[in-house]
């Protein structure tokens, strides 16, 4: 069984319509999907782990990585930078790996001109009233950031049209199998298909 | 919420290759896809149900209907015509549902050209050898037809890449998994998902 390159999955949503969560789902359901660690100049917040979460770095180690071109795609959000490692994702593909990238709409255009095939979903909560009472739930946000967070909503709204996909977090359980759905449907392409089976294909076309 | 108009989706298989039972299994877990039925000429198999698997009408009933350009599709094979009724599947779609067609790769074909919205999905057997054990453990038919089925594989198998999906139907489970996907991922699709959720994304552009 040949195997076709791997796809690359862009998933990027308002803070507070459930990404994260939806992501961890997707990724523990699909073994397959490889996520991308970002870059970051942010604080951790309670919880997180360098390598994993995110790779934390300084500013200027990040500038650096950046004046080398190491990053596919960055963003400043918030005061802080934001970036995704072009290499890291470059070896993974050419194995046939699918890669996830949790960005922001802005990292999402500039993944779209290195990557024209990249499959971009944007995840949507079901109200605006709900988004807000899920950030201010969170309790390790200030106020004053939250206020940031819903001010920059408007913006982002405005490039979902952009995206192939749009999800409603409104059940998370609907909203699991809404995301699963879409990741094995793109597997399931006739051009990494032909790739994948070519083999049976290729007998197929010499029955007797 | 608006309703988008429905997304007629197209399933394409050689004989044995488990199309009817996959479809069965789809049509189940997702009510709101409705099966076209097709008129058809040749006679009933054992525990067919005139209007249920197929609408049996007489070679000259179907002509007269093919002649009033009643079909959307149609094709002879074997012998025996099948159709499509256009009137009924316009219906459908103007009132949101999903259309399933189970038709060969003439009829996807023609049905293209009227819909080129239509998803096409062309599920292959696990391997030849198989497809012909799948058909000789059918007990419904001959050996002749079954060495004809099997001839025209080779011609099917020519169009596969005209197909946006291809499954292959190895495990049963991970098929079935694998075309509920499909059709799930279809549907939220942004250009049915903005018309289906205008009001929210509205409400979040004029977010404060």
């Amino acid at each position: 069984m040949a195997k076709p390159g791997g796809n690359i999955y862009i998933v990027t949503a308002p803070s507070g319509a459930g990404k994260t969560t939806l992501v961890a789902a997707l990724l523990a359901a699909e073994p397959g999907v490889k996520l991308s660690v970002s870059y970051t100049t942010r604080a951790p917040r309670e919880g997180e782990v360098d390598g994993v979460h995110y790779h934390f770095v300084d500013r200027d180690a990040f500038l650096a990585r950046l004046e080398r071109g190491e990053f596919l795609e960055h963003a400043e959000v918030y005061g802080c930078y934001y970036g995704t490692s072009s290499l890291w994702i470059r070896e993974r593909l050419a194995e046939g790996d699918d890669i996830l990238l949790e960005i922001d709409w802005q990292g999402a255009q500039q993944v779209r001109e290195a990557f024209p095939e990249a499959i971009s979903i944007f995840i949507l909560p079901p109200s605006l009233d709900e988004l807000e009472a899920r950030l201010r739930g969170r309790a390790t946000d200030s106020d004053e950031v939250i206020e940031r967070r819903l001010a920059v909503v408007r913006s982002e709204i405005d490039h979902v049209g952009n995206f192939e996909y749009v999800l409603v977090n409104d059940d998370i359980e609907v909203a699991k199998q809404d995301l699963i759905s879409i990741i094995r449907a793109e597997r399931l392409r006739a051009t990494k298909q032909l790739t994948r089976h070519a083999a049976l294909i290729a007998s197929m076309k010499t029955a007797p």
